[in-house]
């Protein structure tokens, strides 16, 4: 957790929603009592060591700071809800203190000192406690029988597509911070930096570890950009270095940012294609408003891409055609975008309502996985991109789609990899509010050679 | 997995070692097969990201490189190990090439196109076969009913004790590269770094990411040196900056290292208390030698603390009295050493023999969960610390024994947290080979104020 002071005024509000979302819920399911596992830590196989920490995303809606193994948030109708935290003797580890900060009062606090201790705050009878949390045997051995019923976490993953201003604040929060990193690294870059160098150039500026950012840094340059989860970073510096795609974040309060940019070593042409992606990025952020369906908007980034592929020559016939004929996908191969909160493809992306429906992907949309109809109060990324894949580019070329391509023309492209724009946008009924051109990337140019 | 060309020459004596082993224990067990897998990805609750991937150990002592999710090594009597690679049409994902690698001549290599097809490869009656790995989900779907066979294990525990030459030299290796990182930790500290900073700098020297090492980097200053797995880094500076303890490592084709260095920001009595640990230090790699019990040597270990106590003026009683009213323990509350392997804390500590018999702590020893003698070959960290911490001191302060404490004198030093310097050493029949003390860091004086 890191926050401004500014967010705890509007944290009270925010356990308001979801307090009067609970006691909804409660009453439909005749439940007493949610019990919210934040989760146990995980042991690596026949060893001590532990992986990092990762909170059940239910109980980081509730609580703030995210690095409380064994903690609970219990919600039941008409009391505030209680934040459980676990006070046991370890000298051996930093332990978060948490009883001082601001954000606390919006909770009654007990304190556990072993985690069974949580027994003791439970009702004896559990027909209508509900438990929220991985850990299935912990649930059982509490003697409950209602352990992450659909209906709740439908309910939950539902609602929480619609952004309290806490949230929203929280998302403005991690984009500032992320833009600074996305500076830092793009300056590393412009300085012959290696992939390795630019994640600690981006990491001295968020003063955020590997483990404490919502997804894996994604930093490639050259070939490295047409991976698109590039996660294994070279450690080696790159000569000739062309190019380099970043794509990553930050988390505050639990909250993701997901900003992707793409930079050119060189003014050339990769950096007019870097332009045109940029281009059709704030073009369909434009188009993104309530009423849109995301499917509909992803088909349009086909048509983009597609006219872009023809106007740099890489493709020889029709938009209607490449699309048709699937060529668009080969290039663009990944969904335009997602909802975005407390995990980075946040939950709810096709799902109708509260009860869990689901929104099929269209025919032909494979590769989108948000299938939902856009509406206010929801944040979701826009992350048009063109790239270079080795694997997909090799099967087009033995198709029958071959002659269609200019293949001279992809293969000047290759060596840069790819390139994708990623901003994160809140949609409201009157405009949107593109949180990212919101921080110092929107008047930032690089400085290349 | 990052490794000098030298290794290689090494590995196939390695493989042969293993593999000698494996086959009497297969003769033993009336077994014909074993197949080890390395292990899959985690998910973290209700998202699409996983933990960072750690492989199976016992994976890791035949293949040098960890990051193979889904690969497998299959062992029988009288024919090369087959190492099994997951080769699936993933254009997501860097997927590491070990194709080409040196090392893998040692292999007989399958690839599978999905994860499910190692049923191929695997007898279809597995009455003689075991599996070896996390997944019991995967070995019960794939048939087998011995599954992670006690015997087993605690053979090849037992065994792991004893390193092969290449073991040694991935050792070496590994230690040479952290104590690079620890050169620059403290040159970064005494420029005034906060213990994030510092950790960049541990990380650009080493070029290995959070969850590339062994354990997490422990980087305390002032009071964090107090906490003996300070994991959570603080970002901010500390003024005035007084002290800094780091624990951290490296790992080389999956073996790792595990070096604390302690460093004063000025010339001062906390700088003479780290001299005094320092040579406690040495001391006791004196005295480990073959024959020995670890335990003796813990013992021995709060004799010398107990002097220390004793001559710095925070304790006053004759070290025989400390050690019996447990005020040594006060002070260092942690293990004098562990085995050093594919695991920072090595598997067969406490075993007598291959069949696993157990060797318990010695009564008062609590702390020490190595219990074994030592034998030629093997590999230890001694790692003696005095601390300052909170928790400890207060209980002391209300006890009975409070009296034979030197307040006074101990509040002078809280401020630094506290003092650990750990090497990593090989015992051989005639000497000891201290692979800490063979870097960089043997002759490196720190410059301070
Ligand atoms: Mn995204
Ligand atoms: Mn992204
Ligand atoms: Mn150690
Ligand atoms: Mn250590
Ligand atoms: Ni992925
Ligand atoms: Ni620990």
């Amino acid at each position: 957790m890191i926050a401004s002071a500014g967010l705890w005024r509007l944290f009270q509000s925010h356990i308001d929603e979801l307090q009067k979302r609970a006691e909804r819920l409660l009453e439909r399911e005749n439940l007493e009592l949610l019990a919210i596992h934040s989760g146990q830590q995980k042991r690596w196989f026949l060893d001590d060591m532990n992986y990092p920490f990762r909170a059940n995303p239910h109980f980081k809606a509730w609580c703030p700071e995210t690095q409380l193994p064994n903690a609970w948030v219990i919600v039941q109708s008409k009391t505030k809800p209680t934040l459980v935290l676990l006070a046991a003797d370890d000298f051996w580890h930093t332990v978060k203190s948490v009883e001082s900060e601001d954000w606390i009062r919006a909770f009654h606090v007990e304190h556990l000192k072993t985690p069974e201790a949580i027994e003791t705050l439970l009702p004896y009878d559990k027909k209508h406690a509900a438990y929220i949390g991985e850990h299935i045997e912990v649930a059982k051995a509490l003697g409950f029988d209602n352990i992450n019923p659909d209906p709740v976490l439908h309910f939950f993953h539902y609602h929480r597509l619609f952004k309290t201003d806490y949230e929203l604040a929280c998302l403005e929060e991690a984009n500032a911070l992320a833009a600074r990193g996305h500076i830092a690294a793009a300056e590393a870059f412009a300085e012959g930096a290696s992939e390795f160098e630019c994640l600690l150039s981006y990491m001295s500026e968020t003063r955020q570890g590997q483990n404490e950012v919502p997804y894996g840094h994604i930093i490639g340059q050259n070939e490295n950009a047409s991976v698109l989860h590039h996660w294994q970073l070279a450690t080696a510096n790159k000569t000739p270095l062309r190019s380099m795609l970043v794509d990553a974040g930050a988390e505050v309060c639990g909250y993701a940012a997901d900003i992707s940019r793409t930079w050119s070593y060189e003014h050339n042409e990769y950096e007019e294609l870097i332009a045109a992606i940029d281009q059709i990025t704030l073009a369909l952020i434009d188009k993104l408003k309530p009423g849109v369906s995301f499917p509909d908007l992803h088909r349009l980034a086909h048509e983009q891409i597609a006219n872009l592929l023809f106007a740099f020559g890489f493709v020889r016939c029709s938009p209607e055609q490449m699309i048709e004929d699937g060529i668009t996908t080969v290039f663009f191969p990944h969904g335009l975008g997602h909802p975005l909160g407390l995990q980075v493809h946040d939950v709810g992306a096709a799902q109708a309502d509260e009860r869990g429906t689901p929104i099929p992907s269209p025919k032909g949309q494979l590769t989108l996985r948000t299938t939902r109809t856009v509406e206010a109060r929801q944040v979701y990324t826009i992350e048009p991109g063109i790239y270079f894949i080795e694997p997909l580019l090799n099967k087009l070329a033995s198709s029958n789609k071959t002659h269609l391509i200019n293949w001279k023309r992809v293969d000047e492209f290759r060596p840069y990899g790819g390139v994708r724009i990623e901003d994160n946008i809140v949609v409201y009924r009157e405009k949107n509010d593109n949180l990212t051109r919101r921080t110092e990337l929107k008047d930032f140019k690089l400085k290349v050679n």
